[in-house]
């Protein structure tokens, strides 16, 4: 027998803080690139699209699903597009994960960039190269790790954002906070959502320290092998209890935070004083902390986790605020853990 | 505005010619790893699957599809696929495309390596990370490029190859000859099919020159930017009939080089002579040199050939026999020379 090895490798990402939607005729070709958003932007921002071919997907988490996909596909087939077509996804995680994901198959992969709409696609959803759909009720269980050519953030777009995606955003920057920066957690308990909501200049001040903290992280460890795992905190039951009990993203992962802090307590001796001010944080920005979960339902859901390995569960504690760690717990002490949390 | 840049990187191919399908059980998990085949090889070999988790697809080409690739991920949410779950795929080009397309999207990307059962996929479908499936009559349309691990070749399946699969897998072989390596060429003239069949041995030894051509293609070009297009020599063509007549891939791209051939002479000097050569060498190996195509429905399905850029197609043509150039030829052009063809 002969063995033989091979060896290959890739990316550059560029981000624009603060720019505006229009850029995108400077950066693109009108006849070669397609646009795709989902009806609600598209019905709140239809002068921009004016000359683009766009392709309008219906909003929301249920359409996140693989028949989008294919349709997504068949239009871009229609459409004539090509290698040398750039897409570009403009609105929530939902349409730029769903973006990615397509553009990163249709053809094997053709480029793409991101105009990211919401607090939660700004700070997280598209940063990081992750993109996918769900599959039933398992969260992203479809995807690739595909890192689109740019990031183009116009903050006009937070103008028409609901109050009610504010307080989804804020999920993910308070994980940010909890897992990697106590300084930003303390600046964020001297203001409020509604201070903020107020201040497009100091929201993007934030959005961009977010952005920060998440691609140093993903530079580091692209793969999720390490570090990228912390970005996981609260998800593990969050992504359980989301698509089990229809709650929005920034809710579920709120609910798992707390389920997070107390399982750090039980197994990594982190106190219970810090419990209570991520708590008082999360009500802070209007975030619920606690939930009726159906235990039993979303312990099935939760077996199902990307972060399962084998007989275990790789999960995501705090040490202290602003200090994550991974810990593999047995799916039988967590079990354990989980049926009694309160 | 601020503008920020972010980088990111990738993979090792382990080959093992000469191995055995028993190495498996050394390589792998049998509790954790999941292998897909498909019913042909099933049947033929169903005593080598035993103990191990098994996906079997209906064998052929028309299963290529997103809807075999939605059943495989429903089929390893239902055996706990996680993470750590090695896919292995079984079997000729159809298995190994599908297999690598769904490992590489199932949570984001699985590790998985193959077994390549023809001699097709020995020498090109399983080799360069392309994967993927059809949609409707557009071949491979839908796909990552994603190495595998792992390639073992177990000679023994050629033992079980029906002789329209060993004609099938000469075109590529004799593709490799025409593009890159003249020595292989003379070499091919003067054997016959049946004295490859007749000697593992010997097969063995052209699948692994085969085998190194490709990869030294595919790793100086992982991305299909430069060199790594010349492997699409034949294909432009043949794979626009391949569906739309329903010819096996090895006819049809038998028929693509000779049209291939022809447009090489008009466009870029090619003699009449090689393109002579390379028709006796094709028949020799008894592939069809020419077919009735509708040339009306096999221009719309090229239409949408993954190597059209725009007004431009990126065809290949002959220099010589064992060099090839990319030319970059208006369709307007093409389809003037396409319908022209005898």
């Amino acid at each position: 027998m002969t063995e033989k090895q091979f060896e290959f490798s890739e990316k550059k990402v560029r981000v624009y803080f603060g720019g505006n939607f229009n850029m995108l005729g400077e950066m693109l070709d009108k006849e070669s690139a397609v646009l795709i958003t989902d009806d609600n932007i598209y019905s709140h921002h239809s002068e921009k699209f004016a000359g683009w071919k766009t392709i309008v997907l219906r909003a929301g988490e249920k359409f996140k699903n693989q028949k989008t996909v294919d349709e997504i596909i068949n239009r871009l087939i229609e459409l004539h597009a090509d290698r040398q077509t750039f897409i570009v996804g403009i609105g929530g995680g939902v349409v730029t994960d769903i973006t990615g994901y397509a553009a990163s198959v249709y053809m094997r992969g053709v480029q793409f960039g991101f105009v990211p709409t919401s607090i939660l696609g700004m700070v997280d959803a598209s940063v990081g190269g992750k993109n996918g759909v769900d599959v039933g009720v398992y969260k992203n269980l479809v995807g690739t790790i595909t890192h689109p050519r740019f990031l183009l953030y116009d903050y006009s777009f937070l103008e028409t954002l609901p109050k009610k995606e504010w307080i989804n955003g804020f999920a993910e920057i308070i994980k940010h906070a909890c897992i990697k920066d106590r300084n930003m957690f303390d600046f964020l308990k001297e203001n409020t959502l509604d201070y903020f909501r107020d201040s497009i200049d100091n929201t993007g001040t934030l959005i961009q320290k977010n952005v920060e903290i998440k691609y140093n992280i993903v530079a580091n460890d692209e793969r999720e092998t390490g570090d990228r795992k912390l970005l996981n905190f609260g998800h593990t039951l969050g992504h359980a209890i989301e698509n089990t009990a229809g709650l929005p993203h920034g809710s579920a992962i709120s609910i798992g935070m707390i389920a997070a802090c107390a399982i750090s307590e039980k197994i990594n001796g982190f106190p219970a004083f810090a419990t209570k001010e991520v708590e008082q944080l999360l009500s802070l920005y209007q975030l619920p902390v606690s939930y009726a979960v159906d235990k039993e339902r979303t312990w099935q859901v939760l077996l199902h986790d990307k972060k399962k390995s084998g007989k275990d569960m790789n999960f995501i504690v705090l040490n202290e605020i602003g200090k994550a760690s991974v810990k593999k717990i047995p799916l039988s002490e967590l079990k354990e853990i989980f049926f009694n949390l309160s």
